[in-house]
């Protein structure tokens, strides 16, 4: 099984990926994990796989494409860990679901020639990806120890908005601390926020702290969307205490 | 086969949702009815599910989660009917179809201790599907015999617009009369409309009724998108007479 | 293996072309190449298919849905080339592909009665497709010679925006001359436009060339969104010289 992660939204970059990876292994199965990653945003999907890839069976190959770098020299990685395969840009955003998963060998995949310099999603990544499936993870390119870091910035109660979602969440990376209070620091927003366990708990009309599903506290708006009142973007500093 | 219909978008949480599925039964072939309800329209994911569930084959199972009370103490439940299974929220999201297809048996499944309170897509409805296609609908909990009624509201000539397609057609549940015009009121807006019986046929530029694929009256704009006119949600009132 | 091309974006009526499929060929597998077409966009949908098909495993069906006729006299296809399968509205979408596809033999599918007038994705093309993959492209329908035409508009050093992806790069149909740098006519814009090899070699904050993943150039805008400066429509008319 093959799963994709990319910022490609709903473009056909994606159902190339899958034509290769077809070409090369016809009885692929292939997953779309999610493609709405911000445009070029590493630290987004860094966080999207973090805190999934868990929930897929061991064995599976996680094909990520975020690339603000490609065409360049920066590095194309695949990873084998103790339970998962991994390949993507070697621009951190494997680092911290590396953090978790123990590794056992980490290859550097050569660009072959006449690669596209914009989209090595279809020429490099869902070929070795394809090629990790059919059995040849020791024969995509030479071994190396080194993989580029980005940890997903957190100092004490002081975060970023790491994802926001389809309904306006603003997903950010800093646990609860069992407070019915907290003082909410966002772009130039600033105001005391109540904690609620469930959206239906919420009053209208406020915006308000839960829970989410990764387990770190989100921004919500019950029956709305937070965001079109915040409009913060990814990556944008918050304050939760 | 598990065929998904949520109001999550683009978001991973349909990817997660197929990893859980995947971890339970790897042999399950997963399939995305649409993701694309507006969020928390339960009303709307009725009428995709009713006007759509039977082009599918008959055995599948339908994992439905627009689901506003996640977290409360709403129900989650297994329905076997005749032809098909049915896992989703009780709120009344499956109302309509079940009118159409002969109930055998429903089941309440229990909410894991652990699971989420944001996120029973995940923690609860996913691997009710997959305990399904691996036969085991008889073992996910106690049965019921009630079930929320959410009615499809129409009164005589006067529905709603009960989903808004990527067009910009907006779907009315108001079947037609065979006439060649008739008096519509929608939003702020009251129109004497012709009927049309292909795109094609329509003049530029005039809002027109069509009969869409799913026998209703729809209200189109040529070459054009008709909501960009007439800027009504999901759900609003109208008249067509 | 049936690939769906189409200009449903999110909506359900890609699913339901799926569940018609599955009906007929329980053992069929979908893949989406695309369906993010624009609206009615038969010149988009003819170049993401003529640069994109040949990634398929040979043997695949290509089913093509941008219709702005359905349901009037314009005739639905299926062709069966020396490598592939495709089936489509009669309507020029094909044409381009079919320049480079030695055509073996083309049957016009005729419509069912009952099939509605909005949708033939779905009481069409996608039951054409599964029919293929049973083998039955000789039963489809009658044999014709002929097909419509429509040409990816170039001439010279003026073509047109062929396509704006996701991150709003402009994706033309002219090749690139080996300059460091053009003139670009887009809308209302004119400039001097410098050619990078790789995004990351841009300067931030200008817009430039660069040769995009089909071999064309491409207009972009270093970490941001060409588009949203110029403004383009898929269609308009482009000169770079």
């Amino acid at each position: 099984m093959i799963v994709l992660l990319t910022d490609f939204g709903q473009s056909e970059y994606v159902g190339v990926m899958k034509a290769v990876i077809y070409r090369i292994d016809s009885e692929a199965k292939v997953v779309d994990l999610c493609h709405d990653i911000s445009p070029q945003s590493v630290i987004e999907a860094s966080w999207v796989l973090k805190n999934n890839y868990k929930y897929f069976p061991e064995g599976v190959v996680f094909c990520c494409v975020v690339d603000p770098g490609v065409g360049t020299e920066r590095r194309a990685l695949a990873v084998r860990t103790a339970d998962y395969y991994f390949t993507a840009p070697d621009n951190g955003l494997l680092w911290e679901t590396l953090r978790e998963q123990k590794v056992v060998e980490t290859r550097v995949i050569p660009i072959p020639e006449g690669a596209s310099h914009t989209f090595h999603g279809r020429d490099v990544f869902a070929g070795a990806a394809a090629n990790i499936t059919s059995g040849r993870f020791d024969t995509l390119g030479p071994k190396t120890e080194s993989i580029e870091r980005l940890e997903l910035y957190r100092d004490g109660r002081v975060g970023i908005a790491i994802r926001i979602d389809r309904f306006g969440n603003i997903v950010t990376n800093l646990p609860g601390e069992g407070k019915a209070t907290y003082w909410v620091k966002a772009g130039e927003h600033h105001w005391k926020a109540k904690y609620y366990k469930t959206y239906h708990a919420a009053p209208d009309n406020e915006l308000f702290l839960i829970e989410g599903s990764c387990g770190t506290l989100e921004i919500s708006l019950k029956n709305g969307n937070a965001n079109d009142r915040l409009k913060l973007l990814t990556g944008e500093r918050i304050e939760i205490s």
